[in-house]
Formats: C-alpha cells, sequence, structure tokens
C-alpha cells in the first residue's frame, strides 16, 4: 500500500506493464472526448490521461490546445474553425457547446498524423465533470484519471492564473469524491507546486520533454511551460523526487533502463509518452517503465502481451 | 424507391459511398462480437458484415469459421483452443458460450494481421438473435444487416442442410421483423438460390473470388462452395444478375471500373470486399463501387472524406 492508493494503478513490475490511454484513444477515436474515453475503458484500460484547460465562465473542460486546434474542430455548418481564432479562456462553455471536435480533417499536417482516427458528427467538448462523473458509474470503479493541467504559455508565472485553474480543478475532483483515483499531471512544474500546496492529499506527475525533440507536428508546444532543463544540476527522476513528485512522465525518446532504475530507487513510478509505434513500445517495455501512455492502446494492449506481460495486475 | 428498401443503404453515386463494418470492425475490435458491432456503429457506420453458422442445436450464431480458429478463442482457463479441435456443427450453444473470443494470439499468422485489434476477455460469441435485437433498439432503425450464411464445405450440395441452415435463420430474421433491413449474402451461390426461394421477399448479395487470389492467411476458405468460375460462360455481373442477386460483392482485387459499369447497367450494386489499404480503398472508389467493406472503417470514412465524398447521404 501506498500512501496515495492510485498509485497502485499505474505501478508496474512483476509482469505488469500499465496502459493509459492518450487522450482516450487518439489514434482510434476523437481525442479528449467521452466517446474516446468510453471506447478506452470498454477495451479494459481503465488509465486514462487527459487534458484541462479553464473556460472564460471558469468551466474545467477537457480540450487539448488553449487556441482550439483548427484541424480538428468544426462549426455547426461543419465548417473547419480558422486555426488561432478561438481560445477557450476566452470563450464560455456554452459558445464551445456549438462546436464539433469529432473528426479530424485529414487535410492538414495533424489530420494526416491519425489516419485511422474515426470521423464521428455531433461530439461536444466534455467538461472535466462529465468524465468524472462517468467514473463514478457503477463498475468504473477501476477507472483512474492521469489529468493534466494546461498551463497557458501566454500566463506562465501568473501565480494567480494558476491558482485559479488549480482550485477549479480541484473543487471537481473533490465534489465528486474522486481524490484517490486522480493524479495531477503537468509540464509545468511550477504548477505542479501549486497542486501539491492545495492538495496535499493527492499525487502530483511530472512531465518533462528534453529541448533537442521535436514538437507533435500541429500541436500546440509545452515546451516553454517546463522547467529549464539545461538548468538542471541533478538528473530528470532526481529533479521529480526533490520537487517533491511521485511519479515521472519522461517523453518516450527520452528513456533508458538507466534513468528508469534511478527513478525507481528513489520511490518514483515511471510512465512514458506518446509511444505509438511497436518497435517504440517495445523499447520502453524493455526499459523497464511502469506504464505507457499509447494512442492505440489496442496495439500497445498487444505489443505487452506479446513480451508474456499483462496491463493489469 | 427500390422493391427491396434496404438496397438503399448499400447504393452509392452522387458523392456517396457506402461504408461496411467487416465482422465489425475486425481491424481495432474483436471480429463478430457485440463489442465489434457496438463500436461500428458508434462510430456512424451503421451497415455490419457478419458470418452465420449453425450449432448442433440449431443455433443460429455469428463467427466466420465453421471450426472455431485456434487463433482467436480461449478456454474459460485462457489457454487458447487447439486449431481443428471444435466444430460448431457439433456443439450445442451453451458450450460455446464457455469459450472466449475477444482477442487474438498475436503468435499466430492470423494474430499478426491484426496487430491493431484490442484484446478483451470474457467475450462470448453472440446469436444471431442478440445482434437482430440491438438493431431493434431505440436509435437503431439505421443499422442494416449483410448477413453472411456460411456453407460448409463438407455439406456442399447436401440440400436437406442448406435448407436447415436457411429456414433458421430467416425464423430469427422474422421473428424480428428485419427482413427489411438485411440481405442475405453468401458465396455459395446455390445455398442462395435456397435464400430467394424461402424468402422471396429479401434481396440476395452474391460474393464472389476468383481462383487465382490467395486466401486471407489463417482463415477458413471459401473457394469450394463458390461457383466453377472457370465454367461460367458469362461475366460475374451477367451471371449474379441471371442468378437472381441485386447485389454483387467481388473480392477488392477481382473489381474493375469497367466490371462495375456493367454490373450497374444491369441494375445491380457493387459492394467490395474485404478492402484495408488506403491505396486499396482509393482505387476501389475510383472503380466507382457503391460500397466498402473494411476491417478498418474508421479509415475508411477518412479516405472516402479525402475524396470529398460520404458514407451518408
Amino acid at each position: 500500500m501506498s500512501t496515495f492508493p492510485q498509485l497502485d494503478a499505474f505501478r508496474g513490475g512483476n509482469g505488469v506493464v500499465r496502459l493509459v490511454g492518450h487522450r482516450g484513444a487518439r489514434g482510434i477515436m476523437p481525442e479528449n472526448t467521452m466517446e474516446g474515453f468510453e471506447f478506452t475503458i470498454g477495451i479494459g484500460v481503465d488509465a486514462l490521461e487527459f487534458d484541462v484547460v479553464l473556460t472564460r465562465d471558469r468551466v474545467p473542460v477537457i480540450t487539448h490546445n488553449h487556441t482550439l486546434l483548427g484541424s480538428a474542430t468544426r462549426h455547426p455548418d461543419q465548417a473547419w474553425i480558422q486555426e488561432g481564432d478561438l481560445k477557450v479562456s476566452q470563450m464560455n462553455f456554452a459558445d464551445l457547446q456549438a462546436l464539433d471536435v469529432g473528426g479530424l480533417d485529414g487535410e492538414t499536417v495533424y489530420g494526416k498524423r491519425f489516419p485511422d482516427q474515426a470521423f464521428l458528427c455531433n461530439v461536444r467538448i466534455p467538461r472535466l465533470t462529465d468524465l468524472l462523473e462517468l467514473a463514478n458509474r457503477p463498475g468504473m470503479e477501476r477507472v483512474c484519471l492521469l489529468l493534466e493541467l494546461k498551463s497557458d504559455p501566454e500566463a506562465k508565472g501568473d501565480t494567480l492564473t494558476q491558482r485559479d485553474v488549480v482550485e477549479a480543478v480541484l473543487a471537481e475532483v473533490r465534489e465528486q469524491n474522486l481524490e484517490q483515483r486522480t493524479l495531477l499531471h503537468s509540464f509545468d512544474w511550477d504548477l505542479l507546486d501549486e497542486c501539491r500546496r492545495q492538495a496535499p492529499e493527492m499525487p502530483t506527475s511530472f512531465l518533462s520533454e528534453l529541448p533537442a525533440n521535436l514538437d507533435g507536428a500541429g500541436e500546440e508546444s509545452s515546451k516553454s511551460v517546463g522547467p529549464d532543463y539545461a538548468a538542471l544540476t541533478t538528473s530528470l527522476p532526481q529533479a521529480v523526487y526533490s520537487a517533491g513528485g511521485q511519479m515521472w512522465c519522461p517523453y518516450f525518446q527520452d528513456v533508458s533502463h538507466d534513468l528508469v532504475a534511478e527513478a525507481h530507487d528513489l520511490g518514483l513510478l515511471v510512465t512514458t509518452w506518446t509511444v505509438n509505434e511497436i518497435p517504440d513500445i517495445e523499447r520502453v517495455i524493455d526499459a523497464g517503465v511502469d506504464g505507457i501512455v499509447s494512442d492505440y492502446p489496442g496495439r500497445a494492449q498487444r505489443c505487452i502481451l506479446s513480451k508474456g506481460m499483462h496491463w493489469e495486475g
């Protein structure tokens, strides 16, 4: 037993590698949608990663970009929105509900990255509360939430905004009594400090991506909100440990067997993202990670089984 | 309006190419399972292809092979069944219910063909009635069934067995009042004759695969139950038309623009199978088919959209 019971669902070892659906299952279903989360749970993957941003009227909603992705968002007439036009923090929740996020524009760089993603109509940006309510339905007791707090680069260092975001998210998690099935997860390590101040009863998960890696094509970068990696005087696992984190979530290209071992020696869990290609999935399993975040949870299930391992245990 | 209203759901043209989920969505979900059918409907693909075989106690069940596939079937203790051991026609429905068909053995030739297929536990071989009941639930009015009657090569030409299979299937379709949302579909053109005798109110769909094509690796072949293609004195569309069919379903490698045009001139619909790779999907769209049967319905949606077309209309 750990102090934080939800960590058990993310702990590997003894033939277990945990599996986390990335934004639901972005390779198969529209990202950050209830439809995608239900698909992921339906195939037996109970750990969900997703992104939370605050609307102007302070509703935590589940979407990745502060400025809505033109290649994944349609107006009510099904026309694609203009990239860069719609910023969540400047919209009310009711306005967001007019938009359809059920499909990708296959003509765009981002759309081409996920050619198997189904194309649905009349899919809405969910509220955080919608997913929390799903997790509280009967039979959903195993569902665990890797709740990524998105930090607006334009508000970086704005402690009032940070406090506000964390307060709004925590209020909903507490309202639904899900403090023991949620991890607070971010690239913004300062924001995670604020999380630990406001919710010492909840574990924190530290995302990292070394600057040499390229950002995902067509996506908002999270690099500017992360720590100054060049200024770190310790290893990443040591830095996460010193910052009070329970989980380290490195980009999969930044993972090695030695770093995983170092993190484990410090008592940290290691969950790596976003691992989609079979050779990469096999490599991070061999490196000893506790868990894998993938856009293709079915494919990752098969890779884990092919190693004689399982994602439950 | 056609005489058979269900044909409208399979008619292409005017920017529409129909989309049919193969065994549900075999590339993503376990084949011929309720979980797979629900996924396919959930992404907006309402036409379902699936296979029906009769148990010893005359229950029509949904599974592809007469002899259950070793690479897709587990005993209650999760051990894979021995290939060739379990023949559906020699088992009672209750015995089938002990088996788990939720996943593929990735070590097998067949399992390796579908590396993205999710791995589920406690998934049962459905009865035909289970799917018919799903199609009758509120909100499922658009669901159409391409019901493939599997003809046992060992019983080929056995008219009593054929009559029996058709009777059992029709009894259930009629019981659920789904004669106008179902097509009777087979490689065995003699069996389709029997269908037309017993159910003149329902359309028939003639599968074909020219002998030069290779069978799908790891699957039971349907070639021995088909017509003697070498002995045909007409084109395939002409042969289907002469046999009284409403739809011709050629293997995708056997499709050409000219054959599709010939079929259309005869008043036939053309639905081609099983089209999984993007260049193949694009080619059959360009050849003018009415519809596409795919293991990857999400991928096929995206290909259809990329041509400026849609699968609904």
